[in-house]
């Protein structure tokens, strides 16, 4: 099959579009398209400064690419999590995102949370009763937090993460199969900010997992491959294993699902209008950030009682 | 296993409901149940005539069974669709709806859409831009105006229908997928009534399919084993084998997925409440039926086309 745009021979192929691009011009239209999203999404302009939130894994490295060629101001941010898991994972996930920053000559601002609080992710959890033997859900909380938190010290506006297609459709199928009213309300490319709180934008929305897996290998791009140790078995990827049964029976599929979800919340003609609910906030008394939950947030209580539970 | 209500052997067991019964109580269970839904969604009361549409099959004869034990004022439709498919389908199911009436000196409506308009389904279908390569399209559209005219034309409240749990979430995941919102805020157990078009009801929608053949087995219902012979590879058996797979790796996943969606509706906090559209109708110049469409009801134009097309 040849490329659309030239002669050549056709290397990315997307059924979902009938569109069939060779090398060259696959790494000219993703970003093309991505730019056409944060305009269509409104996610934000030229003047804004970004920081991009960075795994070093190929959604976000390629996320961080994408932005600096269409000329955005965006910094990086790396989380160490320490996590190991035989693989080595946060400490070889760093290395790479510090070594793309390096070629790139771009700014990665690093935070150890083990460093920062005394903790790393894992042993977090087994103090936590989010562990449920897994640190998913504590691993979710600190990320938030902790990009919350240097969004707002650092002065950026926008705060960008790699999601593409395959995990928000996977967020979306999982709330749509309970009809999680206030998950569903909330979801989108775009959340916006508040006072002390960066407005939160996801790029890559519309792009196919394999179409970023495609991206980052056509740019050469080198980027962790093992997903994180603790993934293996979570929901999100039954979900994603789900969609992509009815992905193979029909193409597109997933694209369809996940934007006809934001076309029926736009039209208004499904879903009833929420004022996007950041009402009812008020600082926490340690850090600072906004939260809904009496008195501490709900990072700061997970950190207390672990730094409690050390000292006994 | 034993049944939860005595000391015999369960034969049947709801691991979603951790329920296990014996065939006598399972037997009990099915129209308590039954009872409970009626109620729950309003859907009619024992002064009110009921018609259930019998098709033959497991679910829309244990309807009829139930509701008579039950004790309501309740009739069956048959509706003769012409369809062969090398397994004399409708002959066949005929038969069977016509025992279980005479068995229990019920009494059975049946119209013969062939003899009545002058062509089977799978004729009809051939002269309609609705056919696709397949009659299924034509034949909801018959059965839901014949279902219709007989009700109104004997003077019934209540149109009932064996729908079951699996048809409705398949119905319901279609509708997801696509976000389809004229259909998703219709959906539910109770189409209100109108001048002219009787209540629709679904009072085994909450069963699963497997619940209602152990049932129809239990009772000694016969009836036709055979799926429509234009059912395989439709879009609900594709769903239905979609939700299967969830509802393997997750049991009560099915249920949830249904309950769940009906709780966001009712409870109002999802979806936008519409005034459910039965405006804008007018009646059909030649059957007199409410319908939105200019001029002549989409049935009656279907028929005219292949009434014109044979003549011709």
């Amino acid at each position: 099959m040849k490329c659309r745009k030239c002669e050549n021979k056709a290397s990315v192929h997307m059924r979902q579009h009938k569109l069939a691009l060779c090398k060259e011009h696959y790494l000219e239209w993703v970003p093309e398209q991505t730019a056409r999203f944060i305009k269509k999404y409104e996610m934000f302009t030229p003047n804004e400064k970004i920081l991009v939130a960075v795994s070093g894994g190929k959604d976000s490295l390629s996320l961080w690419d994408i932005l600096v060629r269409l000329g955005y101001q965006v910094d990086g941010l790396y989380l160490g999590l320490g996590i190991d898991g035989g693989i080595n994972y946060s400490h070889e996930s760093q290395r790479l995102a510090e070594k793309f920053a390096n070629e790139n000559n771009l700014k990665l601002h690093v935070v150890d949370i083990e460093k920062e609080y005394g903790h790393s992710i894992p042993v977090l959890s087994e103090s936590s009763h989010r562990g449920h033997g897994k640190p998913c859900a504590v691993c979710g909380l600190a990320k938030r937090h902790e990009m919350n938190r240097i969004a707002r010290d650092l002065g950026y506006d926008v705060l960008a993460t790699g999601h593409n297609l395959d995990d928000e459709a996977a967020v979306l199928f999982g709330n749509t199969l309970t009809w999680s009213g206030d998950y569903l309300l909330r979801q989108g490319p775009v959340l916006a900010g508040a006072e002390g709180l960066a407005r939160k934008v996801k790029p890559l929305c519309r792009f196919y997992e394999r179409e970023m897996t495609a991206y980052a290998i056509a740019r050469g791009i080198e980027y962790i491959y093992d997903e994180c140790p603790f993934a293996d078995g979570s929901q999100s990827i039954f979900y994603k294993e789900s969609l992509n049964l009815l992905e193979t029976a029909r193409p597109g599929a997933k694209l369809i699902f996940y934007l006809s979800f934001l076309e029926a919340k736009k039209a208004g003609n499904l879903f009833i209008e929420r004022s996007v609910g950041h009402a009812h906030l008020h600082p926490c008394p340690r850090c600072g950030q906004p939260t809904s939950t009496p008195d501490f947030c709900s990072f700061c209580r997970m950190i207390e009682k672990a730094q409690t539970e050390a000292a006994e």
